[in-house]
């Protein structure tokens, strides 16, 4: 990549992200962020962009490619709800369950084929729902389940062994590697690894080329037909159901709803945040030093600020997803989680 | 010369833990940390430890000073368990809860008279027992519910109004101000304030005169009889019930009964976390730049394993408090809270 490596990386990430409580700054969040273009280029970047961090779910639109380019999305006639499911990190709340229970049958498997785990729906109402109606929360419930369906598709369409499709081996997975070399523009095969929260690898990406990658999902022209093809679908099942995304009061729903679909962003864990932005064919990725979700949502508002991405209506619109209060129990507004007084964008 | 570029780099609190995930170092945590002696002096420092932080749910045991001096205490005959609940941030199980319910009674008040607002157990199993029972929430289950109703014995004792007990200019809260006052050696007419997430004040505080004030309950010799005698009550019930103090599986009730009440450590909200330690007649004050929990506890860990307060079997039975594992949704260890590889303590 064009970005030199080779200049001296800032020793310390600058601040981007500060929560406020009464008079006063109560925390404060760092930040790098990287900006890139379809050619390869870091058009912007702050803070270290050159180590590797893991992109945990900011990259399931990436992870979703297979699924169509296989010609598993056509082969069991998946639509823009399926695919949109495949690339979130949902809430768990019916819809997204439902739908998952149904395309699991599409394909002949059901809820136990999921190898992801359990946990209960982020979606409060819907977690308390579960608990009132004495029922435990499934693999459905995981806010992964999408992928993993997803996942299963495409090992159910090539005649793959269906168990063990979360291990780093089995041929899913291998074939995300690939997409992810491809799309990174990196040999990742001596590339730090790890476990995901659901069971699938996580590789570690320098932030600039985890935004090239985004940017090549924003402007594919230059693809690969099968490639690009796969892309324009992805991007267009994002911006065609929000809900399923992400869900109700979450950052990527309210920000892909609020612009049309014409900003799609996609959180993970851990702090990081990824961007495709076809109006301006370039993709975004940032890693919150300390993992904090909170700041990454704000951060990358700010960079959709940065960016000239909203206008004065979708700010207006969005302004308790881009400087989120804090309310006490009671139900009073205590703070704010805000950009830094000193953010450098 | 070629530029140095930390030479620009704005002064920072250290790094000071680490979260790993498989091959490598995914989130990182700096805090500040101040160790103090009940002289006032500040033994040891790392960062900033002289712009004001707000303490939250740390300073509890100073708030719990006037419940024992104003001889309300006596006059209601309250036990360790009640003054151990008075200085807790508990998970809101039965026992916890239940406690908190008989003492409202003993003192002519209910549930109803709480002013801390709602929300669900912290402890996941009674949370979901509350749900299943078709129950919702109430004030007692609130953290906060042991220190509220410690408010409420004063105001009861002293014949003030016991509606309004949480806002600033109540008496409750200017006595609590007045301890903080004596405790930390400062004039905090001026201090920036805010609001707790349970709707009393917050005072901007220096970590190293946090760390004083936890330093004189540590060695309360020097202090005026009636407060020397209010710290030891304090110190006496927190080491007798550690559960009360917080709950199953958390850092404060594992410290403070694997050292059999010998480190006396607090948690407070957005990454505070304070030590008092009445062997070494030391008072510890930390926060954590981002807020984290899991970095305040595991770097309070540190803190102790520094000053050489944890025998090696401490140690052992610590292990999984210490630097908890990362267990992801199928059980599986994907990685470690630890303290940063150059942690400077």
């Amino acid at each position: 990549m064009p970005h030199d490596p080779s200049a001296a990386a800032p020793r310390v990430n600058p601040l981007v992200v500060e929560v406020t409580r009464g008079d006063m700054v109560e925390s404060r969040h760092r930040a790098a962020v990287a900006v890139a273009d379809a050619d390869g280029k870091v058009v912007q970047a702050w803070g270290d962009v050159a180590s590797p961090v893991y992109a945990r779910s900011a990259i399931k639109p990436l992870q979703a490619l297979p699924l169509i380019e296989s010609g598993a999305a056509d082969r069991f006639a998946l639509g823009a709800a399926e695919i949109a499911l495949a690339c979130a990190s949902h809430s768990g709340e019916p819809r997204h369950v439902a739908t998952v229970l149904a395309w699991l049958e599409r394909i002949g498997l059901a809820v136990g084929d999921l190898e992801c785990g359990s946990h209960p729906p982020h979606h409060a109402p819907s977690a308390e729902a579960l608990l009132a109606a004495g029922a435990a929360p499934t693999p459905a419930h995981n806010n992964c389940s999408g992928k993993h369906a997803g996942f299963l598709t495409t090992a159910r369409h090539l005649a793959e062994p269906t168990r063990g499709y979360i291990r780093f081996d089995h041929p899913v997975q291998q074939r995300v590697l690939g997409v992810l070399e491809q799309m990174t523009g990196l040999d990742l095969g001596r590339a730090p690894r790890g476990l995901d929260g659901c069971g699938i690898p996580v590789i570690g990406l320098p932030l600039g080329n985890m935004a090239l990658a985004m940017a090549r999902l924003a402007d594919p022209d230059r693809l690969p037909p099968a490639r690009a093809a796969a892309s324009r679908r992805v991007l267009a099942a994002m911006a065609a159901e929000p809900h399923l995304v992400a869900g109700t009061g979450r950052f990527c729903t309210a920000v892909i709803a609020a612009t049309g679909g014409a900003v799609l962003v996609k959180t993970g864990a851990e702090g990081v945040y990824a961007a495709i932005l076809p109006t301006l064919g370039l993709g975004v990725a940032l890693k919150v030093d300390d993992g904090a979700g909170r700041a990454a949502e704000v951060a990358m508002g700010q960079v959709l600020r940065h960016l000239r991405l909203l206008s004065a209506e979708q700010e207006a619109a969005l302004v308790a997803t881009l400087t989120p209060p804090i309310v006490n129990r009671a139900g009073t507004e205590t703070g704010r989680v805000r950009p830094a007084a000193d953010c450098p964008f």
